[in-house]
This record gives structure tokens, C-alpha cells and sequence, in this order.
């Protein structure tokens, strides 16, 4: 076999690494046998050369097995979880989990926290006070078995190459490429125990995927991967220009969560909540996808969502009760009069991490009752004068001009009324 | 500007950098203010990307800026080195740079340690003994000024970016990049503080470039760096096949070098010594490259070169009485009769290193004593049973079976002689 040195400059020759090279290469450095300098060099020479499906299945796997495998098999086959890519505004997961799960679906959802322009589910969460993502396995397998769904946070024991490998990828200039995303999402979800996996595939201006051919891309791989490790997977690409919804912050978009889990809320939510939901009970069940995106909607309206999600908080320490108001308003008002044809959520994004909820680099310090409110929706006409978006600045004080101006170029107006434009793009698997 | 992430992404991505972000990128890692794993990510990207002609010349100049660069424009203009990218047998800098300073040059030659396949011109310097390379620059300075050369190791003040960079690629399979080669070996060699180069770029299986066009383009590459930076520089493709002379070893190739040096000695190394003293001459004093060849093969026969050889040597507490002859003979003989029609020079390197003459990896101690001799040169007919090389297998006992089937798979024997070959391939610049 291969050294190390010798695996790497396989790899940027273009050739083909067996199984026991890639199983070789990451045990060493899950081990931390192997120095990060020698990864990175390899994770550059992957965005170049790329690895086949094989090579990228086994790299998952590997990556998978260098923490601990959840065995949930007693839980019942009906295991399904969701993963997005990432968007501005998504806060999808949190009605999903507990509609999934009044639907009969066991959901052990591990999230993350959020960085750049997007946020993480984990820091929404952690603006219900008490709220304690960081629970034994023990702990996670009970409120499963109690409740159906439990959203925690990523432990040491769930892949902890990838975690390591994650970390030194942001550094390095080498996030962005296709099979290091795909084994990077796949081992840490697999490694959930699941038996399905509905995706959610983000493409657009506020996305990390931008056009439709690469997250078309990305779907296809993660799927393929998915089944050759036996899972059932579904992916959808759904559109990410726009925020999701009115609330980009963390405070805000739990609220905005309860309102869909009340079966009201902004209607793009819940239509990605119905379509995601329906194709995780599609798989879990074995019903048709409208069957299961039907019932998804009747847990929402008739309450049995909204029980699961209090079950679900109460269990991890949170207190829905005690929850604070976002403080301190500011009214970005309309410079001209007319439609708004566009929103910018990479823009919006941006400009919430500059008011505090979110992060520019790991272990940064957020604040969850800063956020914004969008009055004015995609194809909204206002006046010279209206309201555009509120923002939440907390105990700050009114944000700087910069911040404004970032969040007011955000929006375009114009003298036409935009186009109406789907949320779900294509469904793949 | 970028910052560093960003100037790694912009490499990948095929952007050209400014001179200020490659100051920038070099001085943090000459610092130790940039993690390894990052310089390691961008030089896989430049394996790929490239630099180009400006980004070559401002990265090697900033890694020469990152250490001492000498100042030697005291001892006159006629400050000349020589380079050679290293091959097998190829003693050529230690009859050369005395011939060189006997024709009125100043030569001031910073040498390093042999690795893999190619041994290392301290390494052979070291088989005499009290022979200490490690000197301060007032020392070097005193040498050059009384002797006209003075042939020392690598200090940690010459371009210590360098030397990091060099063993991180070393490790992490993205030595084999033309702008990483060429501005390694600019950055060393300009920091000597000279005027003109002469480059011998060795080309063919013994050898790091194994084509002439990967070879010529290095040589160009190298030329156009060092004329950037205002320097007179001449290269020369040279053929690196079977080794240079009949001698690989350490002390046993101090032996053949003062052969040359009184006047004798093979042909080839005579050749190349003639050929790359004159070029240096030719820069040096400004007469034509012919007339320079003639001088240096004049003060090889007139005892000129090896009357500051031994001055050099005394200077630096060198011993040259003191020299041990290389104990332990075994003979490599001819499995069959015929012509040698070809020696791989890659395999006697490597056999070399089994011996114990070489290194398999830095800080691998060597034996000055062991080494080989080659009695069967290109071209000389050999009957059945007549030695090919002797091996000198010092203290360790006779060489195993593989060492010497892999010696002797090294020798093609054929029924044809082969045809003449020149050592001088072309000239560059």
C-alpha cells in the first residue's frame, strides 16, 4: 500500500485510491496520527481531482466509523431525519421535527451551529432559556422513544474526523468541493442511525450553491451515496434568494416557528415543511408523497405538532414561557416607491451577523434576541416611506449607517410587480 | 487586500495574486504566524495553478527577504555560483568551485545535504575529516576573500521561508511544482549576495525532470527569475542517465573530484566541469565562454585549482591526509556477455542509499566510507563474470541479495554498442 505522502500525490496525479488507502489516510488522521498540513494538502488536491462515487463512499464511511455508530434499531424502522444545506431565515427544522414525529416518525436530528451568513439550528434552539442541546446518547434515545423527535448538538463521539476535517477545510480554502461536501454531510447524518434521509438542497444568490446544475449535482451525489450505504434518500433542491419567511435572528424565527406550528406562519415555510415532511413520511411509512405531505399539514393544523415540539423543548431544559422579546426597534423605511422585485439573502444574512446573531468565525459570541423582521416581502408594492424591515437591535443601540445601508441595497424596487416563483425547484431520488 | 483564506481561494480559483498579498502570505508564514496547514493548501494550489513569471520572481523575493542576504560587494563584482538540480555521481561543485576561484572568481557556495536518490555535496565534504561546513558569515567572508571560494552548509539566516516551505512540500506531495522549484532555488542562491549563476539542470531517469521540455522550461524559468532580479544567469540541460563519473559514494567521490582537480579523472565530469566553470567565467570576467573554458581546464592541469581545493579544505579544518580509504569490496559481476548499453542512474542512487551512502529521510545518519565503484561504464563491452561495480560495504558486511540484484538490474547488457551521447545538451540564456 501507499504511504501517506504517496496517497496524496496519488490523488493529485488524478489517479484512484483504494478502499484501504482512503480507510488508511483518515484513521490516521481521526487518530491524530497524521498532521492537519498533510490533509489539507490532500483536501486541495480532492477539490482539483475529485473522488469517483466509490472513493466518496468509502471516504464516508470511513469518516462515519471514526466515532460511535447510534444504534436506534429498537426505536423501530421508521428513523428519518432532514438535512439542509443551509439558507438565510431557515428555521424549517423546527416544525418539521415535531410534525414528523406526531406523524408516527422517529427523528434524532443532530444540528449545528451557524457561521458566515447562515444560520444554525442549534442557536435558535439556545435562545429558549434552559434550552440544553448537549446530552448523552442515553438521554437522546429516551426522548426519542418518549416523544418521536430531539434536535441536540454535534457531540465528540458523532464523526469526529469530519468535525476536524470540517474545522481545517474553513481555513484552508477547500469547503467547496463536491465530494468533501458529500461525505461531510452524509457521514455525520448516517452516523445518526437513521434508516432515510430527505435533503434539502439549497440553490440561489443566498445559498452555497448557487446555480441549479451544481446543487443538482450535489443532490445526485449525496443520494447515490446515501443508497449505496443502504438508506432511503430524497433530495430537494428548493430556491434560496429571498429569507425564508419574515424573521432572520434567533429569538424571532422560534417565534416565527410557533406560528406554523399553529398552522399559521408564513406560507413558504410551510410549504417546505409540508414537502420535506411529506417525503420523510413517504419514506418512513411507506405512503404515497402526497398522502404523507397531507398529514404533515393535518399535525400542524390540528395541534399534535405543536404537543410534540412542547414535549420535545421540555425534555432538553426549555422553558417556551420564559422566552424574551427581541428589544430595541428600528424602522428601515422604502427610499423609493414601487414593488420589491428582489431580496438579497445573502445580503440580509450578512447584515444579521453584523447586528449580533450570527458568526463570523467559530466561537464567536451571538445574541439571540438580535434579528430582523422583512415587512415587505418579495412582490410587495410600498411607498416612499414604508417600512422594509424592522430590525431587533437588542441592548446595542441603533445599528450603524453601514448596516442600514448593507440591509437597504438588500432590496430592489422597481416599477413592475416580479414574477411568482415556486420554493421547490426538482425533486431528485 | 485578501486575507490569507481568501489569498489561498483566489490561487485556487486561478486569480493572480498582488506582490503585497504574497509578501503578506510569506512573511506570516516566515513568522510563524501561519499555521502549516495553510502554506501546505496553497502550494498544492500553485501545483495546480501555477504562478506566473511576476508572482515567481515576487515570492522568490520574498522568501530570500525573510532571512540574511549576504552582502559580498566587497570583494569585488566577479561573485559567481553554480546550481545544479541534482543528480547521481555529481561531484562537478567540488573540482569547480576551486577552479572557478583560480580563474579570478569569487564563489561563494552555500551547499546542502543529499535526500533520496542524489547525494549532497556537504554530505561528501563531510568523508574529510574536521571538515565543518557550519560557519559564521565572518568566517565565509575571510574564506572567500583569501581562497576565492568556500564551499559551507546552509545556515538557518539564508532564507529560512525556504527551508520550512522545502520540508513541508517535502511531506505533503507538492515538491514537483515549477514556480516552487525555481523560486526554492532562486531565493538560496541570490541570498549568497552574488552576481551570477549558472544553473546545471540535470534531465533524464537519474534525474528530478525526466524530459528536456520539463527541463527547459525550468532552466527558462530560472533564468528569467534571476534576470528580474537583476543577476547574469546561464543554464545548461545536462544528461543524467547513467551517473556522472565511475564514483557514488562520499568519500570515495572526494577521491575521483581530485583526480579532476590534478588534471585527470572521466571525461564527463572534466566536461561538465570545463563547460559550467567557463559559463561562470564567461559571466564572471566578461570574456568569451570559450576562453573561459579554457582557463578552468587550465587551472585544472597547472595545479592552480587544487592548490585552492586544499586551501579551501584547510580553512574550513578539513584533513585531507586524514582521509580513510572505503573498506570492504564486493564484486557486482556480468550475468552475461555484451555491451553496457545502459546504466540507471535512478537505481545506482537508490542501491547507494541501501548501502547506507544516502538517506531515505532527514536526520538519517550516513557512512562517508560506503559507496560504489562504477567499472563498467556506457559503452564498454563486457564478457561473462567481468565486474560491473564494485561496492564498498564498510563495516555493515557484505550487501544482501536484493541490494545487489537491484545494482545489478541497473545495467542493461545488449548485443549492440550503444551510440555516443553528449553529457551538454543545450544552453539556456
Amino acid at each position: 500500500m501507499r504511504s501517506i505522502v504517496e496517497i496524496i500525490a496519488a490523488k493529485r496525479d488524478g489517479l484512484t485510491l483504494t478502499d484501504d488507502e482512503i480507510r488508511f489516510f483518515i484513521g490516521e488522521y481521526a487518530a491524530d496520527r497524521m498532521p492537519d498540513y498533510q490533509m489539507s494538502s490532500m483536501a486541495m488536491a480532492i477539490y482539483f481531482k475529485g473522488l469517483n462515487a466509490t472513493e466518496t463512499g468509502v471516504w464516508t464511511d470511513a469518516m462515519l466509523r471514526s466515532g460511535e455508530v447510534l444504534d436506534l434499531a429498537s426505536l423501530g424502522p421508521a428513523r428519518v431525519d432532514k438535512h439542509s444545506t443551509g439558507g438565510v431565515g431557515d428555521k424549517v427544522s423546527l416544525p418539521l421535527a415535531p410534525a414528523a414525529a406526531a406523524c408516527g416518525l422517529i427523528v434524532p436530528m443532530v444540528s449545528g451551529r451557524g457561521l458566515g451568513h447562515t444560520g444554525g439550528t442549534i442557536d435558535k434552539l439556545e435562545s429558549i432559556p434552559g434550552y440544553n442541546p448537549d446530552v448523552e446518547v442515553d438521554t437522546f434515545r429516551t426522548i426519542l422513544q418518549e416523544v418521536g423527535c430531539a434536535i441536540i448538538g454535534q457531540t465528540a463521539q458523532i464523526a469526529p474526523a469530519d468535525k476536524k476535517l470540517y474545522a481545517l477545510r474553513d481555513v484552508t480554502a477547500t469547503v467547496n468541493s463536491l465530494p468533501l461536501i458529500t461525505s461531510s454531510i452524509m457521514s455525520k447524518k448516517l452516523a445518526e442511525g437513521i434508516e432515510g434521509l430527505v435533503l434539502d438542497v439549497k440553490v440561489g444568490t443566498g445559498a452555497f450553491m448557487k446555480t441549479i446544475e451544481d446543487a443538482r449535482e450535489l443532490a445526485q451525489s449525496m443520494v447515490s451515496i446515501g443508497e449505496a450505504m443502504g438508506k432511503r434518500v430524497i433530495a430537494f433542491l428548493t430556491r434560496m434568494e429571498e429569507p425564508l419567511g419574515q424573521m432572520v435572528g434567533n429569538a424571532c424565527e422560534v417565534e416565527e416557528s410557533m406560528a406554523v406550528l399553529r398552522g399559521g406562519g408564513p406560507s413558504d415555510i410551510r410549504e417546505l415543511v409540508g414537502c420535506l415532511g411529506g417525503a420523510m413520511v413517504e419514506i418512513g411509512l411507506g405512503i404515497s408523497f402526497e398522502q404523507g405531505r397531507q398529514r404533515i399539514l393535518d399535525s400542524l393544523d390540528d395541534g399534535t405538532a405543536m404537543k410534540r415540539w412542547e414535549q420535545m423543548i421540555e425534555h432538553l431544559g426549555g422553558d417556551l414561557g420564559g422566552m424574551s422579546k427581541p428589544k430595541g426597534e428600528t424602522i428601515l423605511k422604502a427610499p423609493q416607491s414601487g414593488y420589491v422585485q428582489a431580496i438579497d439573502g445573502m445580503e440580509i444574512g450578512l447584515a444579521g451577523v453584523e447586528l449580533g446573531a450570527g458568526r463570523k468565525k467559530q466561537g464567536d459570541q451571538i445574541d439571540p434576541l438580535v434579528g430582523l423582521r422583512i415587512e415587505a416581502l418579495r412582490g410587495t408594492h410600498v411607498t416612499r416611506g414604508d417600512a422594509l424591515a424592522t430590525l431587533f437591535h437588542g441592548e446595542r443601540g441603533e445599528p450603524d449607517k453601514t448596516v442600514l445601508e448593507r440591509l437597504s441595497s438588500a432590496f430592489t424596487i422597481g416599477e413592475s410587480a416580479p414574477e411568482q416563483v415556486p420554493v421547490i425547484l426538482e425533486r431528485v431520488g
